[in-house]
């Protein structure tokens, strides 16, 4: 048996999310429905975490077993034959035995769009969460920093993490799921390598590295950062509001999917 | 009674085109129904010429009465909060009496884009005429090049020019509409200011601006670049397509809508 590592995009616009459920468009559910059409086989790939509803991935990764011989550049040609365009393959590549997206991850990026000017341009819409409002966007800065190290991020996660994602496709607020290694499901312990928000053109760009991410986490994260921009907060209540472990402790909201993009997963 | 002229960006695919149309979601109908909602008057915005189905528009132009005092800036951020964010309104302004954005446009232009990567990004597949395949860029430079000047362009017109828009929106194969002055309509005599094919990155870039455009006009002149492109063609029949002013002497077929944008329309 073939032990297959895939990379996908995709616009997380019009899909539930990542992971497979009944009689609702997802990525890994078209992905495998999509594999059985080419393969026969019915095989289900394990992302390298689950995304929500409306997040989008630049490079997402799978993994999953495969028995039929079809050389790895036809079966990428043939997958984007019949996924949908808004689901690309970018590359398939044979992989180690024991290789399995989301155990051997080491490292994720995440991005975050702010759009700040005035009118978002409607073929942004889908891309960006749109705030044309006043912020602080130095103080903003500043507490992205906070946010780098190794930290218990119960204050940042969902406060509950196993809830099913709802999902009704291309709205404006959908639902759930991030996960690292499975140590790290058990403890909500991360070490965040680096946090940074800066100024691009037209847009805040927010951008994240860490060994892994609580569900919501970089959605709740972006929500605190709009309240230092509001003056609600200040950067220097980062630390506080960590060290309290607690959700209720952190007055962020969870900002819209739609800008939220998973960059890359890092493997050995 | 005001005259106001209205400029839009509008992402098409979700859109059954510009021009109203019972219980079916179009850019014109929307506006129609939200003009209604902030004045509480009925008016029917005219466009400068109608899109097709799936068809974009980076500054289309529309221009309607209005009896309500409410100034311009604020019509503006009141259409905007109500209209779908895949409508976005640039700019309100007071126009003369006399000024109607379709009979009063000298010029407009259009854009169309072709992706020539391998595998399209998923979030330019709303927006772009994904064709990998082989194709001469050169030879269908320089036939572009013969579409300037003043022709009958019977033989790039659809066959039917008033059949009513087909639609079923975000779909691939959509329909319908695009006029110039009603002298125009009559005729299908037009001149083409400028007409340029670049190559821009992984995209050719189509432009072509002129006095207006026949219905699928753009869309028929990038189906007949193709087959020049192929080798089907070539640049030097153009003359000889244009002269048949006939549109079964011209083989090429009608682009994508989703590849088509209306970049600006002009006035005196």
């Amino acid at each position: 048996m073939r032990n297959l590592k895939i990379t996908l995009a995709y616009d997380g616009a019009d899909f539930c999310g990542w992971q497979v459920q009944p009689d609702r468009p997802t990525v890994q559910g078209l992905l495998a429905a999509t594999l059985e059409r080419v393969t026969g086989e019915r095989v289900l790939p394990q992302g390298s975490g689950r995304t929500d509803a409306g997040v989008h991935a630049l490079a997402q990764v799978a993994s999953f077993p495969l028995a039929s011989p079809i050389p790895a550049g036809n079966l990428l040609i043939a997958l984007n034959d019949l996924l949908p365009p808004a689901i690309r393959v970018l590359r398939v590549e044979e992989a180690a035995p024991d290789f399995h997206a989301r155990k051997s991850a080491v490292a994720k990026t995440y991005r975050y769009l702010i759009y700040r000017g005035a009118i978002c341009p409607p073929f942004l819409a889908r891309y960006v969460y749109h705030h044309p409002y006043p912020l602080g966007e130095a103080a903003m800065i500043a507490a992205a920093g906070e946010i780098t190290g190794t930290h218990d991020f119960t204050s940042f996660a969902a406060v509950d993490p196993e809830r099913t994602p709802q999902c009704a496709p291309n709205q404006r607020a959908p639902a759930p799921s991030e996960r690292g290694s499975e140590d790290e499901v058990r403890s909500s312990v991360r070490t965040v390598f680096s946090s940074e928000l800066r100024r691009d053109g037209d847009e805040l760009v927010y951008e994240i590295r860490g060994t892994g991410f609580l569900h919501h986490m970089v959605r709740n994260i972006i929500g605190t950062l709009l309240l230092v921009g509001k003056g609600t907060l200040r950067s220097d209540d980062i630390p506080g509001i960590l060290a309290a472990r607690n959700r209720s402790a952190n007055p962020g909201a969870t900002a819209p999917a739609r800008g939220l993009y998973l960059v890359s997963v890092e493997y050995e």
